[in-house]
């Protein structure tokens, strides 16, 4: 006999396959698909997207998930459950009519973004971020504010479940003025040379280059591929097929170095998830931040560590030759961890890029409770750069205009960056005093230890603890911001002598 | 207020996004995805193809249907609903059960055929074949026979409606005997030099080439792509996003032509499908026969003409340069119509292609009326290969199991590839009358008089007239086999000096 729980996974799996048949389609999109394939490939997104909708919000699960909340015996089972029961109460709250209102104006909002980016005119994007800030705080109230919480907390809750403003609010603050401070600090030394990074060398091997790296941290391109895209991404289907996407610069191999370890450390993670639980919550990624996490782990711990210098040195040489000739591992190491305030984030360092984070949230926060209004957005924002960062915003399109994600209706998903940050050090840390000699294995080349370290604390787990649980039972403590920035600290204050 | 038949669109394009999907994940598999995608994507697969046919064959879409044939206005409508009724009709006779039963047993025999295939051992195939040829009469017999027909018109119609064996006898049995003869008096003439073939040439330089042809045969890569697979074929989704794939040898340039030109010959066809019909029989292909004649037409009217030599000899230079400076436009020509008898099928000639698949014809439709045992399968295969092609059979690896066919329960679609070369060279003909100097323009690399031609006469209809009548139309007279003949005599004759 069929119990319900083994009917509910059927009918998840099932949901699995329409959602992961979209994610190639995605993938496809923005790797392969000609322009003329535009208009078509929404329409079959979109019936994609409504047929799993109507999948996963319908009457039959919501009594599959009452009678398998019942019965459910066993750890898997009730991890599987309590999980899908929380997506299913997330996803039937908030009417249909509100969805498609969300769908079809966020749809317009983007369009009307980037040309009010291109255009660098605010004015014209301020009455789309109205109606997305308007249908966003309708949604949170039917989400329901979590106990305790704000309105700001029930959205976050999609990106990463547990995260509440309040105690971001904790977490950011002291961080906002340490990096600050250590940022200026940073500013009065002398910067390492960048001569390395404006390098001219051929995208061919810069491939190859990359390409190597990515294998040799454990991606595994039996169950995955590497492609080139505009905006690097980690896509794909299930853990045994997982494309991760870089981009190159004839000029910039730091920036494509950078992108394919920071995608092939989301990849590994994909990688890593649970066959056995494949399609449920179980073999499912847990959160943005632990996402976030395991890229940030091998872009900035393992790819800005002096032990990987030493590894990628020769490895440098034997593909470009004599045109690295001239850099020994000292400078590159330090070149490798050029701090410069910016105006972009995407483009930041890694002690710059979580002051452009918490800017973000402080102001998305401020906006959902009313304390600010979108007319005064970009003044807001100009002043906590000139304060943050010490820059100054010459205009809206280098300033509140240059990320895509309020007008896609994304509130609450920016500081899931800056806790994959401080859950990187903590990881990092941890595997540190697991792993005996760890910079020895790097400096070797030898990354299974640390991604065999990841696969059994992180990976492994899927859904079934929650992130800051994950966090405690990997690293022994939950979410802290010290461990960052001591690491941070330590390793810049050397580099500039300060 | 809307329509039955809008509604009847609508529920109709909506079936087509999911079998262009379907199409994308099938592209996807042949060019892109990696080994370990296998097993998801053959779930994701059966998923999709469960869903478009639970849609496709809907009592709604029966009641949409009779409705709409009720009321049912001008030339497009009716042509739809004729052609939506045909399918569901087809779609809808065949129980559930058999539908399954057919689907798992030609997934195992597939399987079953490869193995013995790679073993030449017919006994491990034949249990197998027997299978699908029960289950292929069992179809036959829900999908009814056509008034004046046999089992075998019942199948063959999924490929080319109004086909019947009788009239396909009555064509093939003096085409096979005309066929043997020219093939048996060039066997005997002295061979052009096949030196161009042997040539190796960089596999870069040869993609080159072959886009630059398929660009200047007018396939747009705005809405199209090219890529290398296995076996070359033409998928993609629709008129805006069409696929081709080609493969390439060290050392012989003339499959990789001849495959693109094949493969851009049906894209074309695909591309110039009308674009207000999208996901309608008006916007979709006729019948494969028809499809065959647009690559077919490319790939040997004009890829294997004096014309196209003359152009392509002096853009062999600019790509090759030096490599090829030792090859004159006749030697070129020449080279290209070497006939050869040989054992399979997929690596024939443009001469004795046909014989091959008239030798199939035969052979299943006698399986199907049960004038012949597979027991007795190889022992005809190989006698009619003597007698049609003159050569011996050495193994059935090379012999009756070379072909995928019938595995996957494909009975009554080999005759499509003949349909195809007859019907290419009346379009050929008739496109001949109908511009002048065809031939100087190619010359000249002029395509899109031809492309036009193709567009206006074959393209634009989709299903609107049936494939003979679309023939009729567009040739004046409907299909007949000496069309090709005369053509084939008349440019082999000269080239082996017969």
């Amino acid at each position: 006999m069929t119990t319900a729980y083994e009917t509910l996974l059927e009918r998840t799996r099932e949901v699995h396959l329409l959602e992961s048949t979209a994610e190639i389609l995605s993938w496809d999109q923005e790797t392969m698909m000609p322009a003329g394939g535009v208009e078509h490939r929404a329409k079959q997104m979109a019936l994609l997207a409504q047929l799993s909708h109507e999948r996963a919000s319908s009457d039959e699960l919501g009594d599959l998930l009452a009678t398998s909340a019942d019965e459910a015996a066993g750890d898997d089972a009730i991890a599987n459950v309590r999980e899908l029961q929380r997506d299913y109460e997330r996803r039937t709250r908030v009417p249909a009519a509100l969805v498609a209102e969300m769908a079809e104006t966020t749809s317009r909002a983007q369009h009307a973004w980037a040309e009010a980016r291109a255009a660098s005119d605010f004015a014209a994007f301020q009455p789309w971020l109205d109606k997305v800030l308007h249908l966003s705080r309708q949604r949170a109230e039917c989400l329901g504010v979590p106990e305790g919480g704000e309105l700001w907390d029930a959205l976050a809750e999609d990106f990463e479940p547990g995260m509440r403003a309040a105690s971001l609010e904790r977490l950011f603050t002291p961080l906002r003025e340490k990096l600050s401070t250590l940022v200026r600090e940073i500013g009065s030394a002398t910067p390492p040379s960048n001569r390395f990074n404006e390098l001219t060398l051929p995208i061919e091997q810069q491939e190859a280059f990359v390409r190597s790296v990515a294998g040799s941290m454990g991606f595994d391109f039996e169950r995955g591929r590497l492609d080139r895209s505009t905006h690097p991404f980690c896509g794909g289907s299930h853990y045994g097929d997982v494309r991760i996407t870089t981009r190159f610069h004839d000029d910039n191999l730091g920036d494509a170095l950078g992108s394919t370890m920071h995608e092939a450390g989301h990849g590994l993670y994909e990688q890593g998830l649970s066959a056995d639980h494949l399609g449920t919550p179980l073999g499912s990624s847990v959160s943005l931040g632990i996402h976030e996490s395991q890229s940030r782990l091998w872009e900035n711990h393992v790819g800005r560590s002096a032990a990987f210098w030493r590894w990628a040195r020769p490895q440098l040489a034997s593909t470009f030759g004599a045109a690295v000739a001239d850099f020994d591992e000292p400078e590159l190491f330090r070149t490798a961890n050029l701090v410069r305030p910016s105006l972009i984030r995407v483009e930041a360092d890694e002690a710059t890029y979580n002051l452009h984070v918490v800017v973000r949230f402080e102001l998305e926060r401020a906006l959902i409770r009313g304390d600010l209004t979108t007319a005064d957005l970009p003044a807001a924002w100009n002043e906590a750069y000139v304060d943050c960062l010490g820059v100054e915003v010459p205009d809206d399109r280098r300033g509140c205009l240059q990320d895509v994600h309020w007008s896609c209706g994304l509130v609450g998903y920016f500081p899931t960056y800056t806790l994959g940050t401080l859950y990187s050090a903590q990881f990092y840390a941890a595997a540190e005093r697991a792993i005996p000699d760890l910079d020895g294995h790097i400096e070797r080349g030898e990354f299974e230890p640390l991604r065999g370290w990841l696969l059994a604390n992180v990976h492994c787990h899927g859904r079934r603890f929650s992130p800051d649980a994950l966090c405690a039972r990997a690293t022994g403590s939950g979410l802290d911001a010290d461990v960052f920035l001591s690491y941070l600290e330590s390793k810049l204050r050397p580099v500039y002598g300060i």
